[in-house]
């Protein structure tokens, strides 16, 4: 499905190589102010450029299309779109030799050969623009609660830079963790069992590209903890604890803490360095090597993904939570 | 939300000291055989009464309500319903002085007083008994998929007899670590970005009380490794891969691999070690002794969730993907 | 999908011969005061008993099994279930011999001969109880919004009595109008396209068995009017027109006029004279004479059906519209 | 909400005055072949120019954004675009002195001022391009069933030209009433309760701008009908009947005959007849004349709606009643 979101509701579209990728977002309240430049200015932090990331650069320039009016959102739906200017197609064409680690394979299977394949077609990191795209506006929705991500290892070390470094010489690339958090949180929001926060979060942070693990709080080491070592003393009347093991979610619900997870991103599947592979018409062994523009360290680009997918979830939470208060 | 699934859909209720739980599954094809005792077998699996589970034993006989007719799936709504029926509400009551890691904070505060404080309410895990009961069918329609979880590690070791007793000795309760893996995948199965099996493993896996940490294939790992490390070199037509740091999943879709991902558990809060809490009426400080059944490590029970859950998603991603073959 | 609604979101589930109906209702506030009793109050008005109503009697106790606590729901799933009780399956088995009129033929083979073809299995009117029970606290959640819906004709007269009286001696059935308004409505009630409240009554209304047509307003009538007569001039700011024909709905948005719709119901298809059908699995003619107990006009029972239907769809709409409120 | 659809899923956007409409369409499947041209002919069945349509001409020309690869769908979400070129801004605010019939007054309460009063903004009948779009590829999924709709009625006559032209001369506007046929219908379409196909289709065609009464098979004449006249006898084993008051629908599933149901549209609201209507600021009753470009029939402009309406509820029952058939 390419739609998140009950009340605050996103849906994506787009290719790598076709003509634009975008994002039409329902359930906008009306009256929100923005501008092209603050979406611009927030696309700019998941730009490419920068050592470790692909050369292929693109203006990234967000067309309002509809939704907005006067540079306030009028209560009808927001469609952002992108076009899409710098194209090479003939560096990917991955049908009968599929890359390794990548979505080739399963794409040509699961749609009988219709499947874009340029560039990873639908596939490609390239839609993650509109998620981004709409976190501005559903940051403003969260306000005064405000969420902030950052990489803190490369390739298992802190020494981000040196990793990269290497990993750019070696013609290899690394993965990352990415470390989130959203301060100011109320107590209340996320509904039992199914919208979970953990759960919807999970949802929406595992469906960015290269996302294989999650953990919220202490996380995977929380299984390696005692409950006297794990619960979270309360400290005051308003749910203001001494430790965060719970990373701010207590049955699912906020609890006034702040809000902390964190993110493992897989090395780029796409690497310079010879592959083996198979030729799944011939049935032979192969040997690739990935050319064209690719990202060393995707990672590098991932925290302003990660922060606008929490901000859409705690959105349409907030929008959720707040329905009874008119009644 | 109480609902998940698009097309094999669940929806849960009930409460822990309440007259029942139970759940109502929406388009459940017809024809499939089920009968009471199957789904009882299967619920053992979660039973308590062992070391290190509550002492509170429930018969857990589930009654199919409704959408089975001569132990057939009829099409309409399958509902199948547990009662309660060993219940100490005197136990728990935990409004004023809210147990440390558990949702009596933050319900109380969310449902403004009206939420049914007793065992947990509806917070409580015996609601998986519903997912439970759903998966048993869901494994039928997923054939010849199997899919099967075990605890892999408790309080950090992998002599779990040993760290359970530990732990009941001491009155405290450990987390752990479950396995879960789906043999005979097929390939296709996922759908583009918000519904790619990460994404919905990750929601209802996280949906489940206690789950702190999700991670696919190598997870965590991965964002240590290198790209040359971790790709999955294809080896025959088939998409089989020689590794399976993927866990399975390209792009959001199943691969053909086994499905593999790992679970982080947190330790049960209810300890009987004292606690310091805050009484959140008077704002006083306080300590709390759990008293009453509780599990010192609810990871035992939860594996055969865990496998449940995961049917769900495949199952409802299993119909989807078919929607094409008769057109 | 036996799902209806966003964020007070009704499912519904059973047969007209399995041991229970029911409904879950999600999203229901919490502090709701509800008793069995006040329920039991508006079931009676759907009761059968009266002249022109089947002469199976149920006693249609509700059983709150679960989100209501000291009589006040709690903000978890609300449950309501009906035992079956007084069920006598010798009358209805017509898998060889479908019902004209009926869902028979179609169930068996939708549903490939698994369908519970007892009493119309999950095709029954019976299945509308948890509609009406969902009602009785949706019509609490809109005050002072309050919908009332009427019988206004039946078999093509307003001489309901009279014409009901010759439908039974003649063994035959009847059709009928109800007429349903909601008064106090406030201006804003529906979203864009395909919320608007002509969308989503229009949805509900058709899903209750039996309904052949909806209108809103003038209705089919409009499509013979000009524009000059159709348009509902404005007398004051609030929004108030001199005349209706829009039913209280422009663009799809409550303007504050009353809401009012008309509801058109088949004559029920189980008579007792004598009717050509075919054996499907012999393809012979045959005749059948539909014994046992039902209605002669199903329109009697209807408008208490109508009524939460509609509290159900604005309830909906109250808590989607009252989003943006703590914002 | 902006989205329709729970397989084949359509999500549309725009404003009448604002840069594009458009529609993003989930869970096409692949391989279906589709092009400009195909969209741009069926569009021209709506289009404005003929007697008793608006003056205003747009080219209309469909822009596929995505999911479609070498005039083929690829699986991933299509996106098909619409610019906004022939927009007069100057015609049409109505903020103070709101158009009596149309949706200035609601839209204004309901946005709190932020709504893009240009037009009708999101409210224009322009957005329904999306939906045309769109159906010209569910017309190829539900093949070899047949959709057709024509207007029969305008303004209580069948002389549709001559009532026109009155209107025309007089400055008014008309009603009209549409009716739609489906042809080659399968046994089996619709899911209990609320997927019927009155529900899906009530809803959607009720969603259509300017739609006021909804009505399948003898509709509200059903209502005057003893049971014996509405059953419509089978006559032979594959459920083929002699008469189809039933509209090809039992039980709110498809009975295999033909579908058909009839649509009231109101007279459109705009006409150039001075109105009485009201300040909503200062209070005072005003004269209003609808000056600008506007449809004296806009029923004119639905059939080619209804159609593609029709077809994308056929097309997601369709997808959804095929789930199965893998299994």
């Amino acid at each position: 499905m390419n739609s998140f979101g009950r009340l605050y509701r996103v849906s994506i579209f787009g290719e790598s190589h076709g003509s634009r990728v975008g994002v039409v977002i329902d359930g906008c309240p009306p009256g929100i102010e923005i501008t092209q430049e603050e979406i611009e200015k927030e696309l700019a932090r998941r730009k490419s450029g920068a050592k470790g990331t692909t050369t292929r650069k693109e203006p990234d320039i967000p067309f309002l299309a509809s939704g907005v009016f006067n540079e306030y959102t009028t209560g009808a739906p927001v469609t952002i779109l992108f076009e899409n200017t710098n194209v090479r197609s003939s560096d990917y064409n991955f049908r009968a030799i599929p890359r390794p680690g990548h979505a080739d394979f399963v794409a040509g299977k699961k749609y009988k050969g219709f499947a874009d394949y340029r560039g990873g077609g639908h596939f490609s990191g390239r839609i993650t623009l509109g998620l981004v795209a709409a976190g501005v506006i559903a940051k403003k929705i969260i306000k005064p609660v405000r969420v902030s991500a950052q990489l803190t290892e490369v390739g298992g070390t802190t020494d981000i830079e040196g990793a990269v470094d290497r990993a750019v010489s070696n013609n290899d690339s690394l993965g990352g963790i990415i470390e989130c958090s959203a301060v100011n949180m109320p107590v209340g929001l996320g509904e039992p069992f199914f919208d979970s926060i953990e759960a919807l979060i999970g949802h929406i942070i595992f469906s960015i590209p290269a996302v294989k693990g999650v953990e919220f709080g202490s996380g995977f080491k929380a299984a390696g903890m005692t409950g006297s070592e794990h619960n979270d003393p309360f400290i005051n009347k308003d749910g203001k604890t001494a430790t965060n093991n719970a990373g701010g979610i207590n049955g699912g619900i906020s609890n006034g803490n702040d809000l902390f997870f964190r993110v493992a991103v897989k090395p780029t599947s796409s690497i310079s360095i010879p592959q083996k592979t198979i030729n799944i018409v011939s049935g032979e062994t192969d040997t690739l090597e990935v050319k064209g523009r690719h990202d060393a360290c995707i990672a590098l680009r991932i925290p302003v993904i990660v922060e606008a997918a929490t901000a859409l979830v705690l959105a349409d939470l907030t929008l959720i939570h707040n329905r009874g208060e008119g009644f």
